[in-house]
Order: C-alpha cells, then sequence, then structure tokens
C-alpha cells in the first residue's frame, strides 16, 4: 500500500510509493531522452497483455478482453494508489498519513497504434470523453474518493513510459487536491464578491478582446491564459457555465472533440510534434453528506488545460511557485490562429 | 521590461518575458540533454566577457573586473527581472499585472572551471555564503523589493544553460512568492495552536528517530523530508532557531559549508552526479513600515532545500498539485548515510 504523507508546513499531501518503490542505487543519472518502445500491449489483438477490462466500448458480440472493440479501461499495471483497504489516518508526532487509497485507471483510446490525440478523429475523442464521463459518475459512488483527475502524458519529458500508444489516464483521490482546493477557494473569494464566476467573466472578456483567442467554436472557446505559466499553455473552456464536466450533454461531445482535436492539431504541425501534459479540471465530488449541494454550482467552471513541455523547470520556480514564461501568451495565441490544420 | 501578471482565479504571480521573449517559431520541440559548452565566460581571465562586477572577493591590489579574484557576482545577461523603473501597478477588466522589477545577479562562485559545488572547499563554499548574506543584505535597502530568493541550476534537466562553470543565482523579487508565503502561514498556524515553531518540533522529532537524519554535525542537520517531493530530497536546516539567513553568525559559515559540502558530494557519488537544484528560503523582508518588527521571528525557520532531478512533472502533479515520490524518504537517508565522501 502506498503512503500519503502531509507536509507539516504547507500542508501539501504527497504520495510516497513503497511496493511500486524502486531502490536507491536503481535512481543513478541517466540519459533522457526515453527508452526504445517495446511491443505494445493496448494495440488490438494484445488484449492478453493487459489486466482485464473494467469499461470497453466493443462492437456486438465480442466478448471482453478479445478484439472488436473502439475502447477500453483497464486498470494500471503501475497503480500510484491502491484500490483495497480504507484511509487508515494516522499520526506520528507532528506528522499525518494515511493509506495510499485510489483508483488508477488507462484510457486506452483507440484500438490503433496511434500515439498523439491530435491524430484521433473527432468521433474517437468524443468516444473518449464519453468514456471519461462515465468513468467518473461510476467512481463517484466509492464513498472514499473524493476527486477524480483525468489526464494525458504525451512524450518523454511529459513523463509518458515508453509505450507510444494514445491514453489517458484516471486517479481518483482520497482527498481533494491542492490545486484544485486553490482553484476552488479562488472563484468563491471571487464570487462573492461580484456575483459572478470568475471563469464565465474571463471569456467574456477575452472573447471582446480576442487577442488571446484561438478558436471559438460551437459551445467552446480555446484561449491562451492571461498568466500563462507555459510557452503555448491553452485552455479549452465550455462556454455554457457548470461546475461539473458531467454535466455535459452528450450531444456537446462532438464539438468538445472537435475543438480539442484543432488544439491539439495545431500544437503537432505548428511546433513540431511537442511532448505535452493535459488535464481535465471538474469540481470535487459533491455529495450531501459531504456539506455540498449539486444544485450549488457556482463556486467553479471545468475546463481542460494543455500545457506543451517546452522549458525546464529550475531552482526558481521550485524555490517561490512564480512562474517565468518566456512568450506572452498573445503571441502564441496569434501564432496557433494563424496554424492550418 | 518584463510583466508580472496574476492569475486572476488562484492569485499566483507569473513573470511574461518580453524583451527576452523568444519568438513562437523557437520553441519547436527538440531534443533534451542540452547543447555543447561554449568557451567559459566565468573563469578567471575572462572578466571582459561577463558585465562589471557588482560584488568581488579581490587579492590586495587586483583591480576591479580584471584577474585576481576569489568569487564575482555579475548582474545576469538574460534576467528575469529588471532593475530600473518603478512597480506600474495596473489592471484591465479583471485581469492585474506590474513591471517587473527586480535584480538578478550571478554569484561566480570560484575563478577555476569547477562545475559541481560538491567539488568545492569548504572555506571556499563558506566564501559564496558570505557573499549571499552580503547581498542579501544590500538589496534589502531598496524598498522596491521584498524578498531575495538564492538558488542554484546544476545540470541541463534542473534548468542549468550551457555554461558548466560552478554559480549561483539570486533574484529580488518585488511581490512575496507563493511558496515562501505559504510556509510563513503554515508555520503562523502551527506557532499559534502549539506557541513552538513546526520546524523546530521537526528538527527534535527528526532527531530523536533518526531515520530520516543523512548528518549532524555542529549546528547543523540534514534530513530528507517526511512528506519529501522527490527521492533524494534533503533539507539543511540549523539547529538554532532563526527566521533569518543574515542572522547567521559569520563563524558558523564554514560548519554550514562543510555539511553542504558532505550533502552534495554524497549525492555526487552515491548517484551518478545527478542534476539537481538548490534553494536558500529565508524569511521575507521584515521593514518596519511592512507591519513588521525585525525582533518577531518564530514564524520561520531559514533552511535549505536541495532537490536532485531524477523524475518527471507528468499530468498528475500538475493537474493536483500532488507529488509522487517513487522511494521513501527514510530509504533515501541510510542509502546517503552509506555513501563515503
Amino acid at each position: 500500500m502506498p503512503e500519503l504523507r502531509k507536509d507539516p508546513i504547507i500542508g501539501r499531501w504527497v504520495i510516497i510509493a513503497t511496493e511500486r518503490a524502486k531502490r536507491p542505487d536503481q535512481f543513478s543519472s541517466s540519459a533522457q531522452g526515453g527508452p526504445p518502445e517495446n511491443a505494445c500491449p493496448f494495440c488490438e489483438g494484445s488484449e492478453s497483455h493487459t489486466p482485464h477490462e473494467i469499461y470497453a466500448v466493443r462492437k456486438a458480440g465480442a466478448a471482453a478482453n478479445t478484439p472488436g472493440w473502439d475502447l477500453r479501461v483497464v486498470p494500471s499495471i503501475a497503480p500510484f494508489l491502491g484500490i483495497e483497504g480504507d484511509l487508515g489516518r494516522s499520526g506520528k508526532g507532528l506528522y499525518d498519513m494515511m493509506n495510499g487509497i485510489g483508483a488508477h485507471e488507462i484510457i486506452i483510446e483507440t484500438n490503433q497504434h496511434i500515439a498523439n490525440m491530435a491524430d484521433l478523429s473527432e468521433e474517437q475523442i468524443a468516444l473518449v470523453l464519453a468514456c471519461s464521463n462515465d468513468r467518473i459518475v461510476d467512481l463517484e459512488k466509492d464513498k472514499r474518493f473524493k476527486y477524480v483527475l483525468v489526464f494525458k502524458n504525451y512524450g518523454w519529458v511529459a513523463g509518458a513510459g515508453r509505450v507510444k500508444h494514445s491514453r489517458s489516464q484516471l486517479i481518483a483521490t482520497p482527498v481533494n487536491p491542492k490545486r484544485v482546493k486553490e482553484e476552488l477557494a479562488g472563484a468563491r473569494q471571487y464570487y462573492e464578491y461580484h456575483e459572478r464566476c470568475v471563469f464565465c467573466d474571463m471569456i467574456r472578456q477575452e472573447m471582446a478582446f480576442k487577442e488571446r483567442v484561438i478558436l471559438d467554436i460551437d459551445g467552446f472557446v480555446a484561449v491562451t491564459p492571461f498568466a500563462a505559466r507555459f510557452p503555448f499553455e491553452v485552455w479549452i473552456l465550455p462556454k455554457k457555465h457548470s461546475c461539473d464536466f458531467t454535466s455535459l450533454e452528450p450531444s456537446q461531445r462532438l464539438d468538445l472533440g472537435r475543438i480539442i482535436k484543432k488544439v491539439l492539431a495545431k500544437l503537432k504541425k505548428g511546433l513540431n510534434d511537442p511532448p505535452y501534459n493535459y488535464i481535465l479540471h471538474t469540481a470535487p465530488f459533491r455529495r450531501e453528506k459531504m456539506g455540498y449541494w449539486k444544485s450549488i454550482d457556482h463556486d467553479y467552471h471545468w475546463h481542460i488545460e494543455i500545457m506543451p513541455r517546452l522549458t525546464r523547470m529550475a531552482g526558481f520556480e521550485w524555490g517561490t511557485g512564480f512562474y517565468i514564461c518566456p512568450l506572452p501568451p498573445e503571441h502564441a495565441a496569434k501564432f496557433l490562429r494563424e496554424v492550418e490544420v
């Protein structure tokens, strides 16, 4: 069982690996750039190389864990958090810890050996969004979990492994993540003063000035954020307010798939297939017993953040929490608007 | 002039480069690993290749900006923040910004072409500490600045440039950094409840249990933190409480230099010369007009954090603020205790 430990100074939780821990002598510094690719366990026909599937979109009659599928979800073979057990909160002197309970699933986004989500069809991306929705709804039933993060690591620098097959990962956590709590706290504070959603105000201002808008299609807008942390950072936001990704109408998934594909294709073509991280931020689970009501949703606005990994984090960033963005986001937006896809 | 921009949701400041900004087409993804090294501008005899020195430890009679020195400080040739001008706070709709005012200096730690601080003598490291002290004291006189961070980037992955000559960087900022504010807020909250310093309590607990202690010499202790973010993360703390690095007695600098050298040498030998970041965390400037008094120091405890860069940051970390440490810090401490240097 991994262990969750709380930093006693700033209150940040850290996951300490135990079973999947490497030995100290395995960390010896070596060349970056990534190992060669092995045979792919995620292609159609290799189902026996993955754990049993949790979820799949299959052709009529195809049996589980056999060929004949468009998308599969399997548990991670190297989970950051373990699914069995209870939270086991405990302390030792001034330190707080709990068991590393959670879920860690892999969404295999295609049966073809395609590396970049940019090269999937809009329809296939819509299928990934439908699957993400269904898995979040299912995991909400497990009362041990407070949050689910859906994310992608594309390219070695962005944290991907040696298998280059397009996939999302999904991690359910027993505590609300610090980044999400900060966004919630900021959005609540803004709402208390203005009685408006800060994300909705941002979208209105961006659409009025247009200098940071990359795409505005159907119900969604893609922008570079005003205080971008990374060059070519892109946020995709629904224009219609909602705190909860799972409230998205199924009929809108194809529109969202279209704007995601266009943004990723612009990054791939304009920046020579850069590594990137992709995260879906939705509100924490709002169960009545947690003191929330589903009907209160003014204090968050779900969105997708895409972060190309073209710069390095250095001592100044670690020491201060400041980011240095070497490209004004207005320039990045203009560049990406002009890349034809 | 670079621009400081505030994220309107979580309140994080970001530095947006303007003059030193790259063009969008310069970011095209390329191999990691770092470019080859050019001729070194930091070696003795190359003084004409740096801006004029701000500070130096020179042999008697040696003129400024000529050979005959043990240590020099020069302004960065590519500063993140500009020294001239005022803060010029302004807003545009819901966004806040200010001019990127600050100081960015390079401490050239030796006149020899030595890359890693691990290979400097204890006496030379003590000279670097004395210089850091003097530069912080000098920059405090500039009332535009609230904080000074001293840090090191060693190795390409850790953000170093192509010149491999041991140096520290020093950046003065016009706002208190988020990371430091979080540490201050946490330490204040702990103090309010317990009426003890959280760092002092940590040191007492670590010295009692010893499982995370690497070195305990003279007035300093080197430990792996309980909630380590990175494998082999090491903190060096003074046992005597003080919020302010510049309160360190000059006579203790050699002891601090000794423990720094030993920790860095253990990392170099045990982990095959890994890339690392090194940061000095001291309390923000406490001028009376800012509502602080120099005499209040119970809410912070200065320290050094050393972070070997052996893991990659991925979508889960960016999306949640959680870190995943693939090695229990107790194992890292045991390994480093056993490396003979």
